[in-house]
């Protein structure tokens, strides 16, 4: 054990201003959760490193952001938007350009790491509301100018990636605010800038803020929860960890206000309507490519953290894991909130992670739960104290049935605890030449193991990968798969080619291309082939209608026009 | 009491085959539900009426339907049409041209009592698969046939009338089968033109039909459920008697396929995606505006009627009943599947119907439970064993708070028993020139008082009407109101004229134009008034792409293209 006296050199300190790192790093610049010594340990020895591999940090992209790229824009163009915006909200700088135009996929990572450029904005504009968006989409629609919407930048797929250049249109700047809690509704209108933290901080103290009789929350919270915005869950059909119980944020939607080149318009407050096909539905998942989401009126929930019920099993296998998840979801005795099932080999690694007892693994061992077999399942159930009660138990008796041994909520605290840091450590390894990514897809039950086997293979047929891969989005259809896959590699090339078959794999094992990523421009050439042409044609159909002159999001974002 | 000895001649017997009153009862040939003693009393007492006034039954209905109007098509269209489906499946006589152009609206019973016909089918085809459906619309897509699909026939607004003639494509002769239960999905897939009570005993049946190891409902069961089909619940937007638990049609459809003009397609089968606007959520509720519907795959749920509990509550006022009813819906602790409220009229009217003892109406009356404020509130939970017995219990809780009286199961036993039948009355009181009709609207819960006591004001205001409000489908977010109207009127012009301003008077007070009837040409005209003409534009930008000839059920379907 001599070997865990040594630690790399992890970095502690914040990006310096200025530099392509403070735009890569993620989340909280001065936060960063480095991979524990078992994990290290762990990677050494699976990718044949040694001590003397993490003594050197590369590319860190440590240098200031320089572009040399003229703004495309012509003065008058820029003089305009300032007169629409205020000066103080029209940014030209080369930092801006670049920040408001980055995502966090793995390829923009690597690329900036070396101070690699691809497509930046020729103008950042802040606008202050809804009816700043209005001009700016007028103006621009007349100009010709594209416009790309910029909220949390916490895309994976390069949906906020200005491919034309133009506006990059930065709504969280000032399109951040609560504008109305209505309670008898229990709806809330936010602006689509808001933040995730803030907006439930926000429904939490409503008692205070806005004279309710309860507390409230918002019932949707991504692993990017504290960096992505209202408006940015609603417009890439994102999924919260608690999706199991209050749905996806498709389903907490209750209506919206867009801005379009061919008009503005909100949709119609009514809880159910039968009064043809619904464009509140039409505009979700539409990713900035038919319009600007301006303001959003979200369900919210009874905040009832006292009545939560936590839990934690292990199955002692895969197969169990799934059945007993299946028969969970369509018992009708109502829903977990937090529910996640881990494959063996991420039950495996997380055990080690989060740090498990040797004492418990020899236990779980002897019981019959053997490593690389046992499959960790933990969640959380909320809402009424009485239900969450019955919810918890008649899971617990279904996870029994199947095999299962009640870990109690310990494992499910702790995970919930971490739930938001895990992106925090790629920078960590990256600074090691260690990719982390991750692909999804969702699946009908009778296809899951298919496409679980299937994509797995695919991955570890790459020498030295790591594949984990868990469940946690829960339907009686089916659930979601995400796949965590951990590799030796800075070359963006190989990188790309590697992702490349995973997203074919997903295809050819019968997966969706996204569950809640969304598509961007990284999984767009694959949209016609999954869809079909005819569906295709559908949405080309709605894009030719809302944006005629191509302005909204342009670059073959959707497979939509290039 | 004298007056009860007199009974009207309630019709008793099946309409004349080949007669207009065949078309235009409702249901069964042979099942006749007749007003009580107790509501005949009322009705005459309300309307100043006497026994005199109800010897001779006025404009029956029972002449030969005779059109005198040649088929606009062309002999040689009508033969391709037969080589495609053959010519047994070709119909092209008067009855047929009639009958399967005819919904269930009060002006078309009005109108074929007295032999007036407004628009006919020029062919009727009966297509045997989706591969007939196919080459049907191709065909008639070249030779510009408007297609105006047929299914159940229990449109309540001209969604199956043929506008501009053409053909009646009657889809539930032959593709009315189950094609396949998916047990491990839980999900089926079935022909458009399945009705509900074969549907829904398939599934109760499902484990000696298809093996499978539970059996399963549909869980939609809307007023029309024995004489409406899967494929209208889905295109019309429906909502079942039980919605409160197992969501609307358009949240119970998994995935559908449809041909269109612009080519057939299946929409995917994933239980949640991130790639782009869905179009499965697009063709909802397109009421065959923009294609057919030749499959579609419905969500299933455990069938255990075992479980179930039932419960019925009289509520003081009707304050008392929505503000509790406002409270179930977000506490969090599950669902109701039925629930019911009554407004103060209809729980008095009600009482009446039901035949409630005098001596329980004089208790309830002691307790405060007054006449014309007192409402009955009744409903049953579904689901696993504990969950209906929790729901049942948190329910009964909300209702005492709010200072109700538990009336036990029995009210609700009593009203699912005699569901489906409330519509065979209105050919009994039809017969007498006494009209029964409804409209309905979805609402927030901040706005549900100003619609109900706005749109009840317009229809008591004129004189001698009767007018019966519940809300039967709720949500965290609001309900719906369903007005019941009754009145002494025979005259189609007098009808048409008092409807409209009770769809005026739901659109003034904020109400949705539907929340399960949809739209079809009745309510059109309100349309783009009630979304605006951006979004209405959004509709016509998608009927633009599906059916560039508008061939598919045109005439102003929707506010869509004449």
């Amino acid at each position: 054990m001599t070997d865990t006296k040594f630690r790399p050199d992890w970095t502690e300190t914040a990006p310096p201003a200025g530099t392509y790192r403070s735009i890569f790093k993620y989340g909280n610049p001065n936060h960063f959760k480095h991979p524990s010594d078992a994990w290290y340990e762990m990677i050494k020895r699976d990718f044949h490193l040694r001590d003397e591999d993490f003594v050197t940090r590369s590319a860190e992209g440590l240098k200031r952001v320089a572009l040399n790229r003229p703004s495309s824009l012509k003065p008058n163009q820029i003089e305009a938007l300032r007169s629409i915006v205020g000066a103080e909200n029209v940014s030209c700088d080369d930092y801006s350009r670049l920040k408001f135009a980055s995502g966090k996929t793995t390829e923009e990572m690597m690329e900036l790491r070396e101070g690699i450029v691809r497509e930046v904005a020729d103008v950042v504009v802040h606008p202050r509301d809804k009816h700043d968006v209005r001009q700016i989409v007028e103006y621009c629609d007349r100009e010709l100018i594209p416009v790309t919407v910029f909220s949390g930048g916490s895309s994976v797929n390069f949906g906020c990636r200005p491919s034309r250049g133009g506006v990059a249109l930065a709504v969280s700047t000032h399109m951040n605010k609560l504008l109305e809690i209505n309670e008898q509704n229990q709806t809330a209108r936010v602006q689509p800038g808001m933040f995730g933290p803030a907006y439930e901080d926000a429904l939490h103290r409503a008692p205070q803020l806005w004279q309710t009789k309860h507390r409230y929350t918002c019932g949707h919270f991504p692993q990017s929860f504290e960096y992505s915005t209202v408006g940015g869950w609603v417009v890439t059909l994102g999924s919260g960890q608690a999706s199991t119980y209050y749905g996806d944020a498709c389903d907490i939607v209750f209506s919206q206000e867009y801005v379009t080149p061919a008009g503005a318009f909100k949709t119609l407050d009514y809880p159910a309507t039968a009064t043809g096909p619904k464009v509140n539905d039409i505009m979700k998942g539409a990713e900035g490519a038919f319009g600007i989401l301006v303001e959003v009126t979200m369900k919210i929930f009874r905040y009832m953290p006292e009545n939560r019920k936590y839990f934690s099993f292990m199955y002692p296998s895969w197969e169990a894991a799934v059945a007993a998840s299946r028969e969970i979801m369509q018992a009708e005795f109502g829903r977990p909130a937090v529910f996640r099932i881990s494959d063996p080999e991420e039950t495996d690694r997380g055990l080690k992670l989060y740090g498990i007892p040797d004492l418990a693994d020899k236990y779980l061992t002897l019981r019959g739960f053997q490593p690389l077999s046992r499959c960790l399942c933990l969640g959380s159930a909320e809402g009424d104290k009485d239900y969450t009660r019955l919810v918890a138990k008649k899971i617990k008796a279904v996870a029994q049935h199947h095999g299962a041994i009640s870990l109690s909520g310990y494992a499910a605290r702790k995970w919930e605890r971490s739930r938001y840091t895990e992106p925090y450590m790629r920078e960590d390894l990256g600074d090691y030449g260690i990719v982390i990514d991750t692909l999804e897809a969702a699946v009908t039950w009778d296809n899951l193991h298919r496409l679980h086997e299937g994509v797995r293979a695919y991955i570890k047929s790459r020498p030295d990968t790591m594949c984990m891969t868990h469940a946690s989005h829960f339907y009686p259809q089916g659930a979601n798969l995400y796949f965590i896959f951990i590799a030796r590699m800075n070359n963006p090339e190989e990188f790309q080619k590697f992702q490349r078959g995973i997203i074919d794999s997903i295809a050819r094992h019968g997966g969706s291309l996204s569950h809640h990523h969304g598509v961007g421009r990284m999984i767009a050439p694959w949209m016609e082939g999954h869809l079909g042409k005819e569906q295709m044609a559908v949405l080309r159909a709605l894009k030719n209608h809302f944006d005629p002159h191509n302005i909204m999001n342009p670059g073959g974002l959707l497979e939509l026009k290039q």
